[in-house]
């Protein structure tokens, strides 16, 4: 049980707790905007103002890209200590005109806080910082020494992350690791994420012509890219929905009996998920697969953007000289990245018609994750949720992937537990990406507790 | 032969004239910029104060959509009447990166003047205003009566021509019709074109999820709509090339030995038009047809453009919410429009996978068209075209479509002599777009040629 005084200043400062939030989603910290100042280094900069605060001593630490914060705290040498990590970078907000509030400027109202990173993930990343300092100022500091990881490339699926882990595991090592940038089962129900999808993430560019051409003058005399694009990348799916790069299925590990039964004891509401989706059924990917595999332990192919000649109002008869689509698959167990990737060369090669050069550039790649179901840390994290939101939570994998999972258990050696507030109708990645004020104050509970209750498995050990 | 003095005038006239076409490429008469204000307006007018000088009589006529300029001059009632066809609105700029100079500041340099319309078709409508005017100051007057069709939606498909054309079929009746909006077959081969395709311009709307998803919390489980796009566009041609829509080469009619003669015989350079184009080779469109077939003679259905997603540099990793493609069909001779619409629908309806919603706009049709290859109008164009430019033209299809040429003939029983000045290389409908001044000067020639010509083959009757 998380101590009384603990709790009660969690309640006690609900409102600042808040308006702090605040102050840090008006931080434009976006990761993908190439050439432009961004907000990324200022939301670092916040972030170490606001952990020294709480007597964390903490620092800006360079990457490849954008920095990392490391922070620590060691109240008790012989007291476990917890690696917590969250990212302070997020998605871009477009499109801005879906918005109904703009995503820089936080809107409190219907019982929840309206911005972009509002849930994904400095909402839940700061109820780590709320916990952290209501263990310092109700009860003179955390029960276990506290590692700190933020990063700010997340939502580029965080390229400058494992050679810092790697260059810094002695730094970095731990006895359990926590994380919060998941979601709830269901509104009522908490979970613990025990798998995560892997990511390759492609650009295919196609060129043509030298320049865009006259489609009546020269239509049928030149190969055109768009149509080419749309050909190669319809071949990349069987009429199964199955996909055909090569080699693509041959690592892939099936669910055994035990986890299907997990999953089919889930309150699963097809029905109501496809409306949340605004959809009439959830009808992609393989045929013969049900819902939570197609979601959780296949892998897929989508386009996530395509582009190719004249895009404006109206008519332009041409046939353009390039083509280009972002394409990324999502991974299951015990997919490599790599062979992936050279899937889609051997791909490309073999299938990019005459009259077409193709070019494929990696954007991000990470691997796919299986944690332990069973592991004192998740232990200590299930019994946190359960007394944060009154039910015990179901174990599940999600269908995303978080990078850092697979680093801390394969660099650091430690299963994490991923223990996330969101809901499921966030709409994080989305325009008007939200944080139920309830799950906000309620995961502080939760962040608050977790740390109790690992250093009482040491004690009790 | 054309009178010298009229020869000598317009040879006189060509530095003013040059500068008068340039102040005509200033205006930017784009058609398709829906919402702003726009150049079609100014462009009219400034042609009605240009015509008026010359002593036509000139008039703005309002249409369904940009209006059309009228003109005439009647000299004498028993010479024939010669109906001449231009178009003063001109393509989309973009892509403006592309362009050295400003595409609506025509800048003249090594030998030809480059803007945006300098071709197609300002600079070639303009050569008949040049020969009028030479034939009234340097001969008194036109040797025919002259009507002139200016229209303001040629690069639209000219959607508000034909009831304009229905609705004046008798202020528009004449002996002959002469329309110069084409090109040379060769850089020193002028020719006449007696066929050309039609067109279909459609645009295809999937629309799925009711915003964008996380493709790592969502992917699979739904159909994304740039997939299915990529894959329903795919599926619209087979291996060999063809168009898969139903029913769509019902009514295309095969070339005979006598047509395919006349093309066997051209001076076509197969590995200088693929270098022109900056491709290896002429790789598009139907197995088994030469590349002039396939410009010509076969229809083809070209993707002109096509969005979806995220499109800005690096990554998102999104299922979109919808996915549209600009398609358009080029139509053989008998193609019908309608009946290609309807094939469209069809197979939107028999193709598109569950959970997606299809939408089909049809911006623009054409039919294709076929003139007789000898006809008195064709015999005085053809002498004009030989006095001009030192060579009798060769007679050839062109891919493009003209749709005033098929009004021209089915409404108002005339086929039509286009005689056109452009060179292949002249960048119509792209960047840097130009029209060589010896063409120019020399087009102006054959335009007023053209008209003694006509007028000589009713004396001689």
């Amino acid at each position: 049980m998380l101590p009384e005084k603990v709790r009660d200043y969690l309640n006690a400062n609900r409102d600042r707790h808040l308006s702090e939030l605040c102050e840090f989603l008006r931080i434009p910290s976006i990761a993908n905007v190439h050439g432009e100042p961004d907000g990324c280094l200022q939301a670092a900069e916040w972030l170490v103002e606001r952990l020294e605060r709480i007597g964390l001593s903490a620092a800006i630490e360079p990457t490849g890209g954008r920095p990392i914060v490391f922070a620590e705290a060691s109240p008790n040498a012989d007291a476990p200590t917890v690696l917590i990590y969250g990212h302070y970078d997020v998605q871009p907000p477009d499109p801005l005109d879906k918005w109904h509030t703009p995503p820089f400027e936080p809107s409190v109202r219907d019982g929840a806080v309206f911005a972009r990173g509002a849930n994904d993930d400095k909402g839940q990343l700061y109820t780590h910082i709320m916990a952290l300092e209501a263990w310092q100022n109700a009860a003179g500091g955390p029960p276990v020494n506290v590692k700190m990881l933020l990063e700010g490339e997340e939502e580029q699926s965080s390229p400058n992350l494992e050679p810092y882990v790697a260059a810094n595991a002695g730094r970095l090592s731990a006895d359990a690791a926590v994380i919060s940038d998941s979601e709830f089962f269901a509104p009522d129900l908490p979970c613990l994420v025990y798998g995560l999808r892997g990511i390759v993430y492609a650009e295919i560019t196609f060129t043509g012509p030298a320049g865009d051409l006259h489609s009546g003058t020269h239509g049928g005399a030149v190969t055109n890219p768009a149509n080419a694009l749309a050909q190669v990348l319809a071949a990349m799916h069987d009429e199964a929905g199955r996909v055909t790069l090569p080699g693509f299925y041959e690592d892939v590990v099936e669910t055994d009996d035990a986890e299907q039964r997990l999953w089919s004891a889930l309150p699963f509401d097809e029905a109501g998920y496809a409306r949340s989706l605004g959809v009439d059924a959830p009808s992609g990917g393989e045929a013969g697969r049900d819902v939570l595999q197609r979601r959780w332990s296949r892998p897929t192919l989508d386009i996530n953007g395509i582009v190719s000649g004249y895009i404006e109002p109206g008519a332009k008869t041409i046939i353009p000289a390039r083509a280009s689509a972002k394409v990324s698959t999502r991974l299951a167990p015990d997919q490599q990245p790599q062979k992936v990737v050279d899937g889609f060369r051997r791909f490309l090669t073999d299938n990019t018609p005459a009259g077409i050069r193709w070019d494929l550039t990696v954007h991000s790649t990470a691997r796919p994750v299986l944690l332990s179901r069973r592991s004192p840390a998740l232990e200590a994290a299930s019994a946190a949720l359960e007394e944060a939101f009154g039910r015990r939570p179901a174990m599940i994998r999600m269908g995303g992937s978080v990078p850092v999972t697979e680093l801390i258990q394969r660099i650091l050696g430690i299963d994490a537990a991923m223990m996330g507030y969101g809901l499921p109708d966030d709409n994080i990645h989305a325009p008007n990406e939200r944080f139920r004020l309830r799950q906000f104050y309620d995961g502080a509970v939760a962040s608050a507790a977790v740390l109790g209750n690992i250093h009482k498995q040491q004690s009790s050990q």
